[in-house]
């Protein structure tokens, strides 16, 4: 007999982290929806022409493709024959498969976008919360199957969008109540004039792969990966200089003015950052904004302001979202010139944050909230109907499957952490009440059967226990 | 340039599908909260030997295998080829593939049960709601991809949880306001006596089989097909007896307690299905339920009482849900003797009978309700305040990107719906005020800045348009 399993990198949820995951996904809902952006969901399948050669080398490699149906019946043995020969050739072969598993939500979106362009009015906002699977080597933290939660507006070069998304970021932590958490903003636009400066455009990629180290392998490491690729040692002085750039974000900005002045894609960044800064600002509620020069963002297809949000500093997480300004989402699909921004939000390091600072609201815990004993079929019947009445007022509300004794059930509810235990025995039946015992207090009462429901009700409904469950 | 496309028999869903959608599942998951369930997510894909075996030769054949990863990979030829032979010599290969797709939420179910049993406390109340995927050929109304909504309880032979299921299907239905909807209920140990007293035990399978036919081909074909396997002709006599009583739930159960009074397991199905009957019987909202004798349920694993929920008569649709209980859910994987039962909603078809009968409340519209036109630089710095108290108070607004001439701005709010367009201009800036214009009755007003809010948040608020926003 097989002893089951899940596959590696994969995970159950069971109901506690069920209902935390789904309050982390309901509050970024609640702020992308409530700022005019449309929910989109696309399949968990794309064709894998649709996803191949767009997340790089290494990114093909990751997707994971599904197996071409009909491939065991006999009579395909030809066509799944001509497959292997073309994959043990290195080519990928439609005939062994032609799907594969979603592995982000931009290509897919950006496909959504391509199909049906002539339909949708611009700007698009729209946001995807689904889940996205990667053949990454599974370790701590970082897993097979994992949710994404994406909004991008597309259709606009407007800085406006920027803004919004640091008021994005800025309501969805505070909803949250992670403290301390760090907005950092940079823009390609600056990485591109620091190649301009230091070897020309062409060392932009060189450049943009060393700085993205610096978090991990320090500056000296850095140093040498730009000298061996190539970077002449008074320019790599150039980009210390810029690495080192530091203090309150005018002194930042003094500073890189000073180093880019001769750049006019430098100074345009500049420029941006600068709208992007002056416009989030907000006296009431200042977003966490801060210049980090030396934030990359690895090799993705952006082009303008990038954002990365940092977990709060006395947690070892890096980064729980990020995101930035692209020129051309759609154009690997033949439409060309929409530009956009977005951001996403990583779910899985956001819950891992609350948890470690035990920022779940009590409220969300869930449950039973009453048990009624099960205490023989006239009683049941007559119980029954209390925990219908108490289920239509929002109360969850359960009838012990069989009537044992009074300590088997008990203990059900102890294990369930059902709050109120109610019993109607034989004597209550006759004098119409029913006995109700909250377990975390202790305190039992005698409740008449016409008061029961209403003082169940407003007994929990008034108990943070209760919110979350109602409707 | 590739025209961009999706997989056949998956589908992408718009914010107006997505949102209904929605409805259906948060209607769906709001009763089986209230009736004490607990949430688990399993992941989409699952070992292959998890799944495989278990829903007979056909299912097997529509289970979504995923290549193996790094088989592109030149060093890994030996592995692959190795993992062809065995594909092509008929046998499933773990070398090509060792992880495939959810198939049902059942199976997943009872791995993670099996895999959990000694933490759990029984009877287990779970729910789930997530894709399946499925190699079916696509057709109007069946997908690849599509929700299953699975309620189980399992670790109980108490007859409570079926009439407890009763009241989950009427309390869904009717909070989604579907009317008409019927719930047929049967036996399993009712098809068992009938075989019994037809052929023997061993005709059971076949019995079924044809039973199950009897919507789609009629009873003279089923009596055909019977023939054809071994049935005799008194034997087939009796089956169609069966399959014609007629009348209410009192008359059927009368007719078939005649047909089997010889047969024990006939008379405990009989029993079960009074019980159920009894004990779901409610004076103030009567569950809609009938015994339907040929009612069979395909060849599931069910053992004991059976549902169908079948769509308003009305609508060509169907089966809109089902279920049932099983003996034995979790010996497949080395764990016996947990029973159970369990009951499953089509989400898909629930939608269309929705989208056919109109029955999505317009509150879940959802969408931007308030637009502030952007007229340039400082008059968007000023808007722009108020877009973010009005997100504050739950209002889903929006600041358009650029300044534009307002007829532009204006078609933006009209192709999206937003009904509430508000307008500050240089003049507005002066006299500290706003105008405000309501697209859908036309009507124009000039709020002051004071009472923008309050006033806008008050308007949106006791609309319908609000509802399903405010969180």
């Amino acid at each position: 007999m097989m002893k089951p399993s899940i596959p590696q990198g994969t995970r159950d949820f069971g109901s506690d982290v069920v209902r935390k995951r789904r309050y982390i996904f309901d509050t970024i809902r609640s702020v992308f929806e409530v700022c005019g952006f449309q929910p989109l969901e696309t399949p968990a399948m794309e064709n894998l022409e649709t996803l191949m050669g767009k997340y790089g080398d290494e990114g093909d490699k990751l997707i994971f493709k599904i197996l071409n149906n009909g491939l065991d019946n006999p009579t395909k043995h030809d066509r799944a024959q001509e497959g292997l020969k073309k994959v043990l050739a290195g080519k990928s072969s439609d005939l062994l498969t032609e799907r594969a598993l979603r592995y982000d939500l931009t290509i897919p979106f950006a496909r959504y976008v391509a199909m049906n362009h002539a339909q949708l009015s611009f700007p698009f906002k729209r946001y995807q919360m689904q889940p996205v699977w990667r053949a990454d080597r599974p370790q701590r933290g970082r897993y097979r199957e994992f949710y994404q939660c994406d909004a991008d507006i597309v259709g606009s070069n407007a800085l406006i969008n920027e803004v919004d998304f640091v008021h994005i970021y800025h309501a969805v932590f505070q909803r949250l109540g992670i403290p301390g958490y760090e907005l950092r903003i940079n823009s390609r636009k600056i990485l591109a004039a620091l190649a301009e400066i230091t070897g020309g455009k062409e060392k932009l990629t060189a450049i943009t792969i060393a700085i993205d180290k610096l978090d991990k392998i320090g500056l000296d490491k850095v140093k040498l990966e730009l000298e061996e690729r190539g970077i002449l040692p008074h320019h790599i002085g150039i980009i210390e200089t810029y690495l080192q750039i530091d203090g309150s974000n005018e002194v930042k900005l003094a500073q890189i003015h000073q180093l880019m002045q001769a750049s006019e894609i430098g100074k345009k960044g500049i420029e941006e950052i600068t709208y992007v800064l002056d416009q989030s600002a907000s006296p009431s509620s200042p977003p966490n904004v801060s210049i980090d020069f030396t934030l990359a963002r690895g090799l993705d297809y952006y082009t303008g302001i990038i954002f990365e949000a940092k977990a709060p500093q006395q947690i070892k997480m890096g980064s729980i979202g990020g995101g930035g300004r692209y020129d051309d989402l759609t154009g690997f699909f033949g439409v060309p010139n929409i530009p956009g921004v977005g951001i996403s939000f990583g779910v899985d390091r956001i819950f891992d944050v609350m948890e470690e600072l035990q920022l779940f609201p009590e409220t969300i815990e869930g449950g039973t909230q009453v048990l009624f004993f099960n205490m023989g079929e006239q009683e049941s019947k007559a119980a029954y109907g209390y925990v219908h009445a108490l289920r239509r007022a929002g109360i969850a509300t359960e009838l012990f499957h069989e009537s044992v004794k009074k300590e088997k059930q008990f203990k059900y509810a102890e294990k369930k952490g059902i709050p109120v235990v109610a019993i109607i025995d034989g004597e209550h039946m006759t004098n119409r009440s029913c006995s109700v015992k909250n377990i975390r207090t202790g305190v039992e009462r005698t409740l008449p059967f016409d008061l029961l429901v209403s003082t169940l009700t407003k007994d929990l409904a008034t108990s943070p226990l209760s919110s979350g469950l109602k409707n």
